[in-house]
């Protein structure tokens, strides 16, 4: 049984910048056997994230960088197949840092959490009812502290995170404003993330446009790109806005660490705050977190896109395509069937 | 008895960066009579502070700017001469924003607080027991956070505010560190203020210098400088480190906006926090700052120094001085004998 062929995507070079298709290569290797306590999991969905690009790097980061020749690290949702763990089972949907490959033999410690029993798609667990939403979830509301009647501007808007930002925003009664690139994802924000406002930074009336979108100015922003669209935003604060750095996807390197406005007198007379969120320091109450986020994605209240690529080969260049924005949705490579991945 | 002659430094132009001497001039005014509720006040001391490059400005700031044509704003203590107020009789000595001139008649309502009892100089009142002693101990204990053990870094750390914030830090159980410009400075950091290092950072070796003044990293930054000094802390912050933005003494203009490195990776892969903190938000809980304040001067755990230019012919350059960093201590300008000054 151990025999079956595991397609793995290892890092082959490591990138400078943003991870493209050929510092990745994708080799065959055999499933290894289980030990006491492990669990063989046979990945359907892989994440792609923008985080990864700091994974490969060997800058100093949150984490150890991935090693060369290692496969490339990414949560993953899968069914077990075999379990040498007594709390886990075979049939049993789970996610976890199961890495880019077809097979996982992992100890039953290091699996998330089990998937299953909400009735939605089993590929949610990667993205809404994944980091995605449980990043929206605390980064907006521990460190943004939306209040009613507030305008939150979300840049990144229709993005997995971004989006979800945007509609817990509007549970808590703020005015949303979404920034993103292009007429399509602003008609998105608009139309299915239900943004009060939706802005296109690509257009050239980006600047009188976000003034329109946001006449009392910006009480939080959430921001994932640490470029010129938040150099806009910085300059419309309030009197004790709360700005969250979630992701610099507009950044290409931060090596030499590139210029930009100074910050310093927006905060000093408007008494904001900038500060710079990462989910694995909240992980911990994600239970609650994903209760809520549940019954959110349910009851409607909150929308989410998948961008589903499939087969393992697209998953090379796939980091690279987030970067260029080709994305509508949380981007997942689906490697398996998902026939039964709906659990009821 | 009004027929004293009141001379006022008023603002003649506007400056686009630091205030000179040549944007005032010294006008001589009669002094008006009292209405009914109002008080004349003999200023004794003026303040000389780097917030008053704002009060001139016509950008956009936390206050009105200062009218052409009008007495420059600033704080002063002084003795009542003559009073219409039932809260306020001649001889006592009070604050207020009296302004740059030699008699002030304000209503009581305007008056800061009644200064005496303490047995320390009036002049105080200014200083360290005044905004610059608020203002560090809010700053500092509000948006820093100090706890025991931590190390915190102190930029502009000889000065008015720097000086007492690095102490209270000591008070706390940090670990400190001093950023001033010039042997002079950092001798009086090390021997009068006690920070268990300080750093020049006019000397060549400053980035070898603060790294070894910071073997564990910074978990607090209190900035007054907005400028170099800072993208050198800001580079090595401990995870959730606090940055404090006080001021922007290193910034002769902000428009257009100056350009520095990006901080916004610092704040993420850090879960840092940088945030502006104005004194004006806080006043109302000054006086219980001011017991404790007072209470440490008392007993030796807070010291500071005074850079006092005795008339009021030096108002107009007094600014620009400051911005050269030719004071050592805060700033005052004696315009009458205080012999009679500490009240006991």
């Amino acid at each position: 049984m151990h025999q079956r062929v595991n397609r793995q995507v290892r890092l082959k070079s490591r990138p400078s910048g943003i991870p493209q298709a050929e510092h990745f290569e994708i080799v065959e290797a055999p499933v290894p056997d289980l030990s006491n306590g492990q669990v063989l999991v046979r990945n359907i969905y892989l994440s792609v994230d923008p985080a990864m690009r700091g994974w490969v790097s060997a800058v100093a980061n949150y984490s150890e960088p991935v090693a060369l020749g290692a496969v490339m690290r990414s949560l993953a949702v899968g069914r077990v197949e075999e379990s040498r763990s007594s709390d886990f089972h075979p049939g049993e949907y789970v996610t976890g840092m199961f890495g880019w490959q077809d097979y996982a033999v992992v100890d039953a410690a290091a699996i998330e959490r089990e998937v299953g029993g909400s009735g939605l798609p089993i590929s949610t667990s990667l993205g809404v009812l994944g980091l995605n939403g449980l990043t929206a979830y605390f980064a907006l509301l521990e460190i943004g502290q939306p209040k009613a009647g507030e305008t939150a501007v979300v840049s990144t808007a229709a993005g997995a995170v971004g989006s979800c930002v945007g509609q817990i925003a509007k549970i808590k009664g703020c005015r949303t404003v979404g920034i993103a690139g292009g007429p399509d994802k602003v008609r998105v924000c608009r139309e299915e993330f239900r943004y009060d406002s939706a802005v296109d930074y690509r257009a050239d009336d980006f600047e009188s446009a976000l003034d329109a979108a946001c006449p009392e100015g910006v009480d939080v922003y959430f921001d994932n790109t640490a470029g010129p669209i938040s150099d806009s935003v910085m300059r419309r604060l309030n009197v004790g806005a709360r700005v969250v750095i979630c992701g610099t996807a507009s950044i290409a390197s931060w090596d030499p660490l590139p210029q930009g406005p100074r910050v310093e007198r927006h905060l000093l007379v408007k008494r904001a705050r900038m500060q710079g969120f990462l989910i694995f320091d909240h992980v911990q109450r994600s239970p609650e977190a994903l209760r809520e986020l549940e019954s959110w994605v349910r009851n409607g209240q909150i929308r989410y896109r998948e961008d589903i690529l499939d087969g393992i080969e697209q998953a090379p260049g796939s980091i690279a395509g987030l970067y260029r924005g080709e994305n509508l949705g949380k981007r997942l490579i689906r490697i398996a069937p998902d026939v039964l991945a709906v659990r009821l």
